[in-house]
């Protein structure tokens, strides 16, 4: 029985990486999942924040937006408004977390690298896009920083890769990389950030209708698992791919 | 070997739970898990928000903030920021949609609950004592409701109890209900949220540290469900008692 | 005639000052003036806002909130509106006002306090009960300054106890410390601070309905004049009491 | 012995109050009080605000503001700050409860008179000077009302004149009306808003040096009283004045 | 003497307009001049704003922002700065003033069309470009609007095409369609809106080093007026390309 | 055919341009243009902003604003509002570049002046009048600058003079100096800046109905032109004059 768009239960949607993306940004990666489609870029500045000063560390953050008709119906400009909404607070402290996991910062040295992830389409998946495109963008950045000698010779700041996926379960059955409509469907709805040697950076899994039992939890991280293997991989042929700017 | 306070890895602090501390609210509950203490009150409005109007379904929701000195350090109060941070936003909507995960929205009827609560002294998971402080002033609020008829008679609401509890790997060892010192030294921290028959409704784990691997995980969960056991069984004692307000 | 709660006209609700309710405060009380309950919280921090640097002087201020569901009918938070409404600026300078008249900036060096006065539940009072419990958390933060010889030796940063109370006209009659009931059908409400010495450091009338004259004036000073002398000794009482934390 | 400008201790400075200086507004007063200027607009709109709405009452309100540069440093544009401070939203408070002191919000039936009062110079006792003022414009918009018939005909919405003045103990002296120089010396501070017929709508005292006495107080009322009573008469004579716009 | 990039002064850079960039939108472009990218989608909603119920006309507004990374430096994201900066006022409004000089909103019926205009990279002339490719996916809405009969029948809201460029003089020299480092350079810098039948819709010169004189000014708008007629020819040619969305 | 106000197409409003209007303010004129009055004061300070620092450069910048009852119908206050409108922003920038087009930015030094231009009361042109006062209250503050040796002996930071116009074609005829009754009846509407040698700072021209082609905006200019030459004159006779204040 197979889903809306003809996939498995356990296959990913179509996903590109497209680097270089940006003339300005010192990493930049329009990734798309399907439909979703997410343009990240790495800022590299040399200092950190007042609060980590002298401290010989380095920093890395996000900030994930959505463009206001990346959705199917126009959302309002969280700048015309003021104020940052919760949803985005939440996914630009998950990324941030997500990216810093597989920084070494002593490594970075005093040096801020800041991810920008605008979703430029939605159908589902918009956050864990985010991380998986934002991690290729980070490592052209630290790259980048270590080819100007910003990061000092034979240091390492990236210490492994990082990728995400949304699962769920739809009617009873686990599912790998919800889109939108199978997203609001859901029953449960976990997103799992893993690193390229398998182990968990976040788990976040958050029943949307009834409550879901242990053996679910263990279905759902398999697929999870799995997924962020064959992401792992896409990243790294897209990080090794000739880059034509 | 014991922890810091010289609890065993798989206790709970000293949890009291007090109905009734507000003289307006038609729930409310001061919680204590250890030296972490809220205020939970629960607030009844007939009508629902606009977005909602004309569904026949009620709609719950909470607002979590900490006092200034509820910490260590005097912290910047939010609203002479003018704006609320991340993390407040984050476990305000983690708060509302633990407990609509026990509420019959349909049997409630087009009637709003709100949830505030505001951390008086903070030691350690205020989000998961929040949470099953909330519940109980949420079920006093209900009750309320339904003296008052304001819920049509024979409509139950409330389908299940809700109770959350922290627990993390500390110097490799999986511990509950970690306190404040403990929280910063862990190398991975998990909040879940349990419905009283030991399901669940949210899962929230993050690698501060290294990341965690599929045992690590498992060994959390079975610590958090046994916890959750005990807050529910806490919760039960806190409703039956006579209430004199 | 007795009032609504059988009080003489001049007398005051049941007051009560808890201090060291929290464990992170320099100096902490719940004080509750009848139903009325305010959390006062005095937070020490060495140095002084910039533009008071290098005067050699301190700084005591103040910042008062209502807890959402503190009165009858929920009221909007303030941090989630975005900004501090009139009332609030207005109390907080108040109460950080008074305070100052009793504290020797210099004698205090290059020091701040901060008050933090949230109002847990609200049945009238609530800036003259804040006033009053914020002296002795003051008291107490002063105290401990000293010990840490934060505060040079032989300095003293106190010159004397303040302590304020509401006094209005209802049914023409003047009445001391106002309840809820009583403060919305007054025709003049007045809020007065002392000073231990009985001399005023704020005198705050306005007239609710009719305009008010110079006797009724007088009437309302010598009521308040009295409430505070008994004020202070309720002050001086707490701050002999030991303190188990 | 005189005061810095030649005054003796119970003088007002010269007082000028220009009506019609808008020609947009229902009324409109340039009021000053020495080198203190004050632009005050009444406006009236017919309904009230929604929570008035079927009431049959009307309401008064009044929104103080100083120009950047009317004081002696260049003050930042709250506009641009993006908030109120506490000082505005407390002056701007006492203004409209003055007001409404002298208003029959029954006789002005459901409509709203909204009172601008913005300094264009300081020079000390600028609220006392917008209330001042801003009597007379309200006088104005409410015949403005009634002749076109917005009030309905033989209904009195305004009950009496009110007017304001500043008086304070400079090197132990009572002064009527201090300038700015006199305000910032003085060790006492009040405020006193007066009907015509000499009762009090408001007394504000502050300590700004040593608390004050009671015998002090008395000083402080007897010349605020008198200084009133002339601003009163000035009023009257203004508003008989034709007035040529 | 050619430019940094080799075009001669009255050459445009390389246009290209890709139509149906989004799947979401009733129109949407992705335009670019030269290195400059601004992605602008069309979103159409039944119903007008509050201030423009009843009258049967419609509404075209517009809102322009720059992706933080955008530029050579990264920029503070106005939405978590919580206000819109003036130039982004700026353009938005100049956007939205462009595109209904070829609207008839009595045509258009009581329908809103929003254009959201998202610089995803910018080298020049990002608001000249936004309002270029915004037309295009305005004409997309506007003909969606028509086949699903929200527009009436008959009716033609679109009056003519609208196209703007920038112009400047840089070392005495007028250039048409300015890159960014000739922009910093330039001594006068104008852009201009025309219609497709080559009159004005805005004209907005800048002198940034000395003033200009008539000379000057007649030499830029001739450049600008031949550089709209090419952009006219560029978004017919896109519009009547057969889309595959 | 003459205008509603009996002038000439090519005639300018009655202008009065009064300095030392502020007691405080380095430079300070009420400026009106028929019923358009607005109030602009020149503050001068040591120092300037922070990106500007070490340049040995000074800086000048203005912000207008309208009081709310400016206008016809009462405006909501910005400061109220929390936010500052597009148009606001887009008017303070343009007096802001305006001015600095005649000041010598080295000459002036490391010193900042800025323009506050508050609008009193509005009749159409408010932004071309505050252009011409602040140019006039700037002249004041400059030359107090260089009376205090702020600037340095023998610099002239003002290179030349600067007004500005608006025109308009009305019923097609082109018409100077628009009042707010015939701007709102514009076909096209234009604000033009010029320094005192008749060459162009600003020209920023809109179609508020049909198009315009070439030669109206000729049409236009030449009017502009000619109206900003008298202003230049009434500005130096203004300057003048000695000054009482």
């Amino acid at each position: 029985m197979s889903r809306i768009d003809g996939r498995t239960p356990e296959q990913l949607r179509p996903v590109t990486i497209e680097r270089g993306w940006s003339k300005h940004a010192e990493g930049s990666v329009l990734i798309s999942f399907g439909d979703t489609k997410v343009f990240c870029t790495a800022s590299v500045t040399e200092g950190v924040p007042r609060w980590r000063k002298g401290s010989g560390e380095g920093w890395v953050t996000a900030e994930y937006s959505m463009l206001p008709r990346s959705t199917n119906t126009r959302g309002d400009r969280e700048a015309v408004r003021g104020k940052i909404g919760g949803r985005t607070h939440e996914i630009s402290r998950l990324i941030g977390r997500s990216l810093r996991a597989v920084i070494d910062c002593k490594a970075l040295g005093e040096n801020t690298i800041v991810l920008d992830c605008d979703v430029l389409q939605a159908d589902g998946g918009t956050r864990t896009a985010a991380i998986t495109g934002a991690y290729v963008a980070l490592a052209d950045a630290v790259a980048w920083a270590q080819g100007k000698k910003i990061v000092k010779a034979g240091r390492k700041p990236l210490t492994d890769t990082v990728a995400a996926i949304s699962v769920g379960i739809v009617d009873g059955t686990p599912l790998l990389d919800l889109c939108y409509e199978e997203d609001v469907r859901a029953e449960t709805d976990m997103n799992v950030v893993c690193t390229g040697d398998g182990r968990f950076v976040e788990v976040q899994g958050t029943a949307e209708g009834a409550p879901f039992d242990r053996k679910e939890l263990g279905a759902l991280l398999d697929l999870a698992t799995a997924g962020c293997v064959d992401l792992a991989a896409l990243q790294r042929d897209a990080l090794v791919r000739t880059q034509d700017a």
